[in-house]
Protein backbone atom coordinates (compact mmCIF):
# COMPACT_ATOMS: atom_id res chain seq x y z
CA UNK A 1 0.00 0.00 0.00
CA UNK A 2 1.42 3.63 -0.91
CA UNK A 3 0.96 5.85 2.04
CA UNK A 4 -0.15 9.21 0.84
CA UNK A 5 -0.25 12.76 2.46
CA UNK A 6 -3.87 14.12 2.62
CA UNK A 7 -3.50 15.85 -0.28
CA UNK A 8 -3.77 13.38 -2.18
CA UNK A 9 0.19 13.25 -3.14
CA UNK A 10 2.40 10.17 -2.72
CA UNK A 11 4.99 10.54 0.17
CA UNK A 12 8.76 10.42 -1.88
CA UNK A 13 11.18 9.45 0.92
CA UNK A 14 14.54 10.55 -1.16
CA UNK A 15 12.99 14.22 -1.87
CA UNK A 16 14.47 16.54 0.73
CA UNK A 17 17.65 14.21 -0.23
CA UNK A 18 17.81 15.30 -3.83
CA UNK A 19 17.52 18.57 -2.60
CA UNK A 20 20.50 18.69 0.10
CA UNK A 21 22.58 17.09 -2.35
CA UNK A 22 22.59 19.45 -5.08
CA UNK A 23 23.42 22.25 -2.46
CA UNK A 24 26.69 20.27 -1.36
CA UNK A 25 27.90 19.61 -5.19
CA UNK A 26 27.66 23.40 -6.10
CA UNK A 27 30.75 25.58 -5.88
CA UNK A 28 29.92 28.63 -4.18
CA UNK A 29 32.55 30.84 -4.35
CA UNK A 30 30.42 33.53 -6.46
CA UNK A 31 27.35 31.53 -6.85
CA UNK A 32 24.20 33.51 -5.35
CA UNK A 33 24.02 32.17 -1.86
CA UNK A 34 20.19 32.52 -2.09
CA UNK A 35 20.07 35.72 -3.44
CA UNK A 36 17.50 36.03 -5.83
CA UNK A 37 18.10 37.68 -9.58
CA UNK A 38 16.08 40.59 -8.15
CA UNK A 39 18.53 40.96 -5.30
CA UNK A 40 20.98 40.79 -7.33
CA UNK A 41 20.53 43.23 -9.99
CA UNK A 42 19.07 45.86 -7.15
CA UNK A 43 22.47 45.42 -5.62
CA UNK A 44 23.99 45.62 -8.94
CA UNK A 45 21.77 49.18 -9.55
CA UNK A 46 22.82 50.43 -6.52
CA UNK A 47 26.62 50.16 -6.80
CA UNK A 48 26.17 51.92 -10.23
CA UNK A 49 24.44 54.45 -8.80
CA UNK A 50 27.20 54.72 -5.85
CA UNK A 51 29.91 54.98 -8.44
CA UNK A 52 27.99 57.44 -10.44
CA UNK A 53 28.16 54.93 -13.67
CA UNK A 54 24.34 55.28 -14.07
CA UNK A 55 21.21 55.81 -12.83
CA UNK A 56 18.83 52.56 -12.98
CA UNK A 57 16.25 51.75 -10.50
CA UNK A 58 13.49 48.86 -10.45
CA UNK A 59 10.13 50.03 -10.65
CA UNK A 60 7.79 49.41 -7.56
CA UNK A 61 5.39 46.39 -7.85
CA UNK A 62 2.15 47.80 -9.57
CA UNK A 63 -0.98 47.26 -7.13
CA UNK A 64 -4.86 48.47 -7.35
CA UNK A 65 -5.28 50.29 -4.41
CA UNK A 66 -8.71 49.11 -2.99
CA UNK A 67 -9.14 50.27 0.62
CA UNK A 68 -6.79 52.48 3.00
CA UNK A 69 -6.83 53.52 6.44
CA UNK A 70 -5.85 56.64 8.14
CA UNK A 71 -5.23 55.99 12.06
CA UNK A 72 -4.90 58.97 13.72
CA UNK A 73 -1.72 60.03 14.99
CA UNK A 74 -0.04 57.21 12.45
CA UNK A 75 0.59 56.43 9.23
CA UNK A 76 -1.84 55.38 6.30
CA UNK A 77 -2.47 52.04 6.11
CA UNK A 78 -3.40 49.90 2.73
CA UNK A 79 -5.52 47.56 4.34
CA UNK A 80 -6.71 45.84 0.18
CA UNK A 81 -4.91 45.86 -2.89
CA UNK A 82 -4.68 43.79 -5.48
CA UNK A 83 -1.68 43.15 -7.75
CA UNK A 84 -1.71 44.53 -11.12
CA UNK A 85 0.01 43.03 -14.29
CA UNK A 86 3.08 45.03 -15.11
CA UNK A 87 2.97 46.99 -18.24
CA UNK A 88 6.35 48.00 -18.92
CA UNK A 89 9.18 46.29 -17.87
CA UNK A 90 10.93 46.62 -14.63
CA UNK A 91 14.07 48.20 -14.75
CA UNK A 92 14.87 51.74 -16.71
CA UNK A 93 17.09 54.39 -16.82
CA UNK A 94 19.31 56.50 -18.01
CA UNK A 95 23.58 55.30 -19.05
CA UNK A 96 25.43 57.99 -21.25
CA UNK A 97 22.74 59.90 -21.80
CA UNK A 98 20.55 57.14 -23.75
CA UNK A 99 17.27 55.32 -22.32
CA UNK A 100 18.08 51.86 -20.13
CA UNK A 101 14.89 49.33 -20.68
CA UNK A 102 15.28 46.11 -19.35
CA UNK A 103 13.19 42.88 -17.31
CA UNK A 104 15.03 40.23 -15.54
CA UNK A 105 13.67 36.58 -15.41
CA UNK A 106 14.46 33.21 -13.88
CA UNK A 107 14.11 29.52 -14.80
CA UNK A 108 15.00 26.43 -12.69
CA UNK A 109 14.94 24.32 -16.32
CA UNK A 110 18.89 23.31 -17.01
CA UNK A 111 18.00 23.36 -20.89
CA UNK A 112 15.57 25.96 -22.37
CA UNK A 113 13.89 29.15 -20.87
CA UNK A 114 10.19 29.38 -21.37
CA UNK A 115 8.39 31.84 -23.21
CA UNK A 116 5.77 32.08 -20.62
CA UNK A 117 7.68 34.23 -18.80
CA UNK A 118 7.13 36.96 -20.45
CA UNK A 119 4.11 38.94 -20.90
CA UNK A 120 2.62 39.87 -24.19
CA UNK A 121 2.15 43.92 -23.07
CA UNK A 122 6.07 43.41 -22.18
CA UNK A 123 6.84 42.74 -25.23
CA UNK A 124 4.79 45.72 -26.94
CA UNK A 125 6.82 47.92 -24.51
CA UNK A 126 9.69 46.82 -25.70
CA UNK A 127 8.82 46.74 -29.04
CA UNK A 128 7.86 50.56 -28.84
CA UNK A 129 11.31 51.28 -26.84
CA UNK A 130 13.06 50.19 -29.52
CA UNK A 131 11.40 52.56 -31.92
CA UNK A 132 12.45 55.43 -29.94
CA UNK A 133 15.71 54.75 -29.68
CA UNK A 134 16.34 53.26 -26.39
CA UNK A 135 18.37 50.26 -25.20
CA UNK A 136 16.22 47.07 -23.81
CA UNK A 137 16.96 43.29 -23.07
CA UNK A 138 16.41 40.81 -20.43
CA UNK A 139 18.36 39.65 -17.94
CA UNK A 140 17.90 35.64 -18.03
CA UNK A 141 19.24 33.50 -15.82
CA UNK A 142 19.40 30.08 -15.21
CA UNK A 143 19.34 29.76 -11.34
CA UNK A 144 20.27 25.59 -11.35
CA UNK A 145 23.23 26.57 -13.03
CA UNK A 146 24.14 30.24 -11.76
CA UNK A 147 24.76 31.46 -15.39
CA UNK A 148 23.21 34.70 -16.02
CA UNK A 149 22.27 35.75 -20.19
CA UNK A 150 22.04 39.35 -21.53
CA UNK A 151 19.36 38.85 -24.78
CA UNK A 152 19.07 41.63 -26.83
CA UNK A 153 15.03 42.57 -26.64
CA UNK A 154 15.00 42.03 -30.52
CA UNK A 155 16.21 38.43 -30.50
CA UNK A 156 13.91 37.61 -27.52
CA UNK A 157 10.85 39.54 -30.52
CA UNK A 158 11.84 37.10 -32.76
CA UNK A 159 11.61 34.21 -30.58
CA UNK A 160 8.30 35.32 -28.73
CA UNK A 161 6.58 35.73 -31.99
CA UNK A 162 7.68 32.47 -33.67
CA UNK A 163 5.13 31.00 -30.48
CA UNK A 164 3.06 31.06 -33.21
CA UNK A 165 4.48 28.17 -34.83
CA UNK A 166 4.13 26.69 -31.40
CA UNK A 167 7.27 27.51 -29.88
CA UNK A 168 6.99 27.40 -26.29
CA UNK A 169 10.43 28.29 -25.33
CA UNK A 170 13.85 29.14 -26.18
CA UNK A 171 16.69 26.07 -26.02
CA UNK A 172 20.35 27.06 -23.89
CA UNK A 173 21.93 26.59 -26.95
CA UNK A 174 20.06 29.54 -28.69
CA UNK A 175 20.51 31.45 -25.86
CA UNK A 176 24.12 30.90 -25.72
CA UNK A 177 24.69 31.54 -29.36
CA UNK A 178 22.40 34.88 -29.37
CA UNK A 179 23.24 36.40 -26.23
CA UNK A 180 25.75 37.17 -23.78
CA UNK A 181 27.08 35.43 -21.09
CA UNK A 182 27.73 37.97 -17.80
CA UNK A 183 29.67 36.21 -15.06
CA UNK A 184 28.69 36.61 -12.06
CA UNK A 185 31.22 38.89 -9.59
CA UNK A 186 31.55 40.04 -5.90
CA UNK A 187 30.60 44.06 -6.83
CA UNK A 188 28.81 44.43 -8.97
CA UNK A 189 27.29 41.30 -9.08
CA UNK A 190 25.98 41.10 -11.95
CA UNK A 191 27.87 43.72 -14.33
CA UNK A 192 25.61 43.92 -17.42
CA UNK A 193 26.45 47.39 -18.03
CA UNK A 194 29.84 46.06 -19.52
CA UNK A 195 27.60 43.85 -22.16
CA UNK A 196 25.71 47.05 -22.88
CA UNK A 197 28.94 49.03 -23.73
CA UNK A 198 29.41 46.30 -26.25
CA UNK A 199 26.09 47.04 -27.13
CA UNK A 200 26.71 50.54 -27.72
CA UNK A 201 29.93 50.58 -29.70
CA UNK A 202 28.73 48.64 -32.48
CA UNK A 203 25.04 50.45 -32.86
CA UNK B 1 -24.31 84.56 20.72
CA UNK B 2 -22.50 83.09 18.09
CA UNK B 3 -23.52 79.80 16.63
CA UNK B 4 -21.25 77.10 17.36
CA UNK B 5 -21.35 73.34 15.09
CA UNK B 6 -20.21 70.64 17.49
CA UNK B 7 -16.88 70.82 16.20
CA UNK B 8 -16.71 74.41 17.99
CA UNK B 9 -16.09 75.95 14.50
CA UNK B 10 -18.36 78.91 14.12
CA UNK B 11 -21.39 78.52 11.57
CA UNK B 12 -20.11 80.76 8.07
CA UNK B 13 -22.60 81.12 6.31
CA UNK B 14 -21.14 82.27 3.03
CA UNK B 15 -18.57 79.78 3.07
CA UNK B 16 -20.32 77.65 0.05
CA UNK B 17 -21.63 80.55 -1.37
CA UNK B 18 -18.00 81.73 -1.87
CA UNK B 19 -16.88 78.45 -3.63
CA UNK B 20 -19.83 78.07 -5.52
CA UNK B 21 -19.18 81.80 -7.17
CA UNK B 22 -15.34 81.14 -8.23
CA UNK B 23 -16.84 77.90 -10.26
CA UNK B 24 -19.35 80.11 -11.94
CA UNK B 25 -16.68 82.24 -12.46
CA UNK B 26 -14.24 79.98 -14.41
CA UNK B 27 -14.04 79.92 -18.12
CA UNK B 28 -13.62 76.31 -18.30
CA UNK B 29 -13.50 75.41 -22.22
CA UNK B 30 -10.29 74.05 -21.81
CA UNK B 31 -9.62 74.03 -17.76
CA UNK B 32 -9.11 70.94 -15.84
CA UNK B 33 -13.14 69.71 -15.60
CA UNK B 34 -11.91 68.63 -12.08
CA UNK B 35 -9.28 66.50 -13.58
CA UNK B 36 -6.17 66.03 -11.37
CA UNK B 37 -2.51 66.94 -12.79
CA UNK B 38 -1.82 63.60 -12.54
CA UNK B 39 -4.84 62.28 -14.48
CA UNK B 40 -4.12 65.40 -17.27
CA UNK B 41 -0.52 63.92 -17.30
CA UNK B 42 -1.48 59.65 -18.24
CA UNK B 43 -3.95 60.93 -20.65
CA UNK B 44 -1.16 63.35 -22.44
CA UNK B 45 1.10 59.82 -22.02
CA UNK B 46 -1.09 57.84 -23.79
CA UNK B 47 -1.71 59.79 -26.36
CA UNK B 48 2.21 60.02 -27.24
CA UNK B 49 2.38 56.27 -27.10
CA UNK B 50 -0.67 55.45 -28.89
CA UNK B 51 0.46 58.70 -31.44
CA UNK B 52 4.09 56.73 -31.38
CA UNK B 53 5.45 60.10 -30.21
CA UNK B 54 7.11 58.65 -27.25
CA UNK B 55 7.00 56.14 -24.27
CA UNK B 56 6.77 57.66 -21.03
CA UNK B 57 4.85 56.18 -17.98
CA UNK B 58 3.87 56.86 -14.57
CA UNK B 59 5.69 54.51 -12.06
CA UNK B 60 3.78 53.05 -9.70
CA UNK B 61 3.45 54.26 -6.40
CA UNK B 62 6.15 52.53 -4.18
CA UNK B 63 4.83 50.30 -1.21
CA UNK B 64 6.21 48.87 1.39
CA UNK B 65 4.43 45.45 1.27
CA UNK B 66 3.59 43.99 4.90
CA UNK B 67 0.89 41.17 4.47
CA UNK B 68 -0.69 39.27 1.38
CA UNK B 69 -3.52 36.69 1.95
CA UNK B 70 -3.53 34.06 -0.93
CA UNK B 71 -7.02 32.95 -0.44
CA UNK B 72 -8.37 29.78 -3.02
CA UNK B 73 -9.53 30.02 -5.92
CA UNK B 74 -8.89 33.80 -5.67
CA UNK B 75 -6.20 36.37 -6.57
CA UNK B 76 -3.77 37.17 -4.18
CA UNK B 77 -4.94 40.26 -1.31
CA UNK B 78 -2.31 43.09 0.32
CA UNK B 79 -4.22 42.95 3.45
CA UNK B 80 -0.96 45.20 4.82
CA UNK B 81 1.20 47.85 2.95
CA UNK B 82 2.27 51.26 3.95
CA UNK B 83 3.33 54.51 1.61
CA UNK B 84 7.11 54.83 0.92
CA UNK B 85 8.89 57.81 0.01
CA UNK B 86 9.74 57.67 -3.94
CA UNK B 87 13.55 57.38 -4.62
CA UNK B 88 12.92 58.73 -7.99
CA UNK B 89 10.39 61.17 -10.43
CA UNK B 90 6.90 60.05 -10.88
CA UNK B 91 7.82 59.83 -14.56
CA UNK B 92 10.18 58.46 -17.02
CA UNK B 93 11.03 56.94 -20.39
CA UNK B 94 12.20 57.46 -23.90
CA UNK B 95 11.64 60.23 -26.38
CA UNK B 96 14.20 60.22 -29.72
CA UNK B 97 16.64 57.65 -27.66
CA UNK B 98 16.82 60.25 -24.44
CA UNK B 99 15.66 59.73 -21.13
CA UNK B 100 13.14 61.54 -20.18
CA UNK B 101 12.95 61.77 -16.23
CA UNK B 102 10.13 64.38 -14.66
CA UNK B 103 7.92 64.93 -11.88
CA UNK B 104 4.56 66.87 -11.40
CA UNK B 105 3.23 68.90 -8.31
CA UNK B 106 0.10 71.31 -8.19
CA UNK B 107 -0.65 74.29 -5.60
CA UNK B 108 -3.67 75.83 -4.85
CA UNK B 109 -1.50 79.25 -4.04
CA UNK B 110 -1.73 81.68 -6.95
CA UNK B 111 1.13 83.96 -6.57
CA UNK B 112 3.95 81.17 -5.24
CA UNK B 113 4.87 77.65 -5.45
CA UNK B 114 6.33 75.80 -2.27
CA UNK B 115 8.85 74.53 -2.18
CA UNK B 116 8.26 71.67 0.41
CA UNK B 117 6.23 69.82 -2.73
CA UNK B 118 9.66 68.50 -3.15
CA UNK B 119 11.80 65.79 -1.50
CA UNK B 120 15.62 65.89 -1.51
CA UNK B 121 15.83 62.41 -2.71
CA UNK B 122 13.78 63.71 -5.77
CA UNK B 123 16.20 66.55 -5.62
CA UNK B 124 19.31 64.19 -5.71
CA UNK B 125 17.59 61.83 -8.18
CA UNK B 126 17.51 64.69 -10.48
CA UNK B 127 20.62 66.13 -10.08
CA UNK B 128 21.92 62.41 -10.79
CA UNK B 129 20.10 62.04 -13.89
CA UNK B 130 21.20 65.52 -15.48
CA UNK B 131 24.96 63.75 -14.71
CA UNK B 132 23.89 61.50 -16.84
CA UNK B 133 22.59 63.20 -19.87
CA UNK B 134 18.83 62.88 -19.28
CA UNK B 135 16.35 65.51 -19.67
CA UNK B 136 14.70 66.48 -16.33
CA UNK B 137 12.27 68.71 -15.61
CA UNK B 138 9.20 69.59 -13.59
CA UNK B 139 5.53 70.13 -14.37
CA UNK B 140 4.12 72.74 -12.21
CA UNK B 141 0.78 73.74 -11.81
CA UNK B 142 -1.46 76.44 -10.34
CA UNK B 143 -4.57 74.57 -9.89
CA UNK B 144 -6.61 77.88 -8.81
CA UNK B 145 -5.22 79.75 -12.32
CA UNK B 146 -5.50 76.58 -14.17
CA UNK B 147 -1.90 77.54 -15.40
CA UNK B 148 0.98 74.97 -15.87
CA UNK B 149 4.92 75.55 -16.47
CA UNK B 150 7.86 73.44 -17.52
CA UNK B 151 10.85 74.23 -15.15
CA UNK B 152 13.95 72.90 -16.19
CA UNK B 153 15.40 70.81 -13.47
CA UNK B 154 18.52 72.74 -13.03
CA UNK B 155 16.21 75.67 -12.44
CA UNK B 156 14.17 73.84 -9.79
CA UNK B 157 17.91 73.07 -8.29
CA UNK B 158 18.98 76.92 -8.20
CA UNK B 159 15.78 77.68 -5.96
CA UNK B 160 15.88 74.06 -4.07
CA UNK B 161 19.45 74.68 -3.03
CA UNK B 162 18.77 78.26 -1.93
CA UNK B 163 16.75 77.02 0.60
CA UNK B 164 19.05 77.21 3.63
CA UNK B 165 19.07 81.17 3.10
CA UNK B 166 15.15 80.81 4.02
CA UNK B 167 13.46 80.42 0.65
CA UNK B 168 9.91 78.55 1.51
CA UNK B 169 8.76 79.03 -2.16
CA UNK B 170 9.62 79.81 -5.73
CA UNK B 171 7.36 83.12 -6.44
CA UNK B 172 5.05 83.05 -9.71
CA UNK B 173 7.01 86.01 -11.70
CA UNK B 174 10.64 83.36 -10.89
CA UNK B 175 8.68 80.90 -12.49
CA UNK B 176 7.55 82.42 -15.75
CA UNK B 177 10.78 84.19 -16.03
CA UNK B 178 12.81 80.99 -16.14
CA UNK B 179 10.10 78.35 -17.03
CA UNK B 180 7.63 77.54 -20.34
CA UNK B 181 4.28 78.16 -20.04
CA UNK B 182 2.34 74.67 -21.44
CA UNK B 183 -1.19 76.25 -22.81
CA UNK B 184 -3.65 73.79 -21.58
CA UNK B 185 -5.28 71.67 -24.86
CA UNK B 186 -8.08 68.74 -25.39
CA UNK B 187 -5.44 66.48 -26.98
CA UNK B 188 -3.05 65.95 -25.80
CA UNK B 189 -4.22 67.93 -22.56
CA UNK B 190 -0.59 69.31 -21.21
CA UNK B 191 1.68 69.07 -24.35
CA UNK B 192 5.15 68.69 -22.53
CA UNK B 193 7.03 67.16 -25.90
CA UNK B 194 6.75 70.35 -27.26
CA UNK B 195 8.71 72.45 -24.70
CA UNK B 196 10.93 69.50 -24.53
CA UNK B 197 11.91 69.48 -28.58
CA UNK B 198 13.15 73.47 -27.77
CA UNK B 199 15.27 71.98 -24.92
CA UNK B 200 16.79 69.66 -27.23
CA UNK B 201 17.18 72.30 -29.77
CA UNK B 202 18.91 74.58 -28.09
CA UNK B 203 21.15 71.59 -26.38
Amino acid sequence: MTIRYPNGKKFQQNRILSVKKNVNIKDDRFSNRGMSLEEDINETNEYYRTHNLAIIHKKPTPLQIVNVNYPKRSAAVVTEAYFKKPSTTDYNGVYQGKHIDFEAKETKNKTSFPLKNFHDHQIQHMKAVIKHGGITFVLLRFSALDEVYLMKAEDLIFYYDGQEKNRKSITKKQIEACSYHIPIGFHPRIDYLKIVDKLLSTE
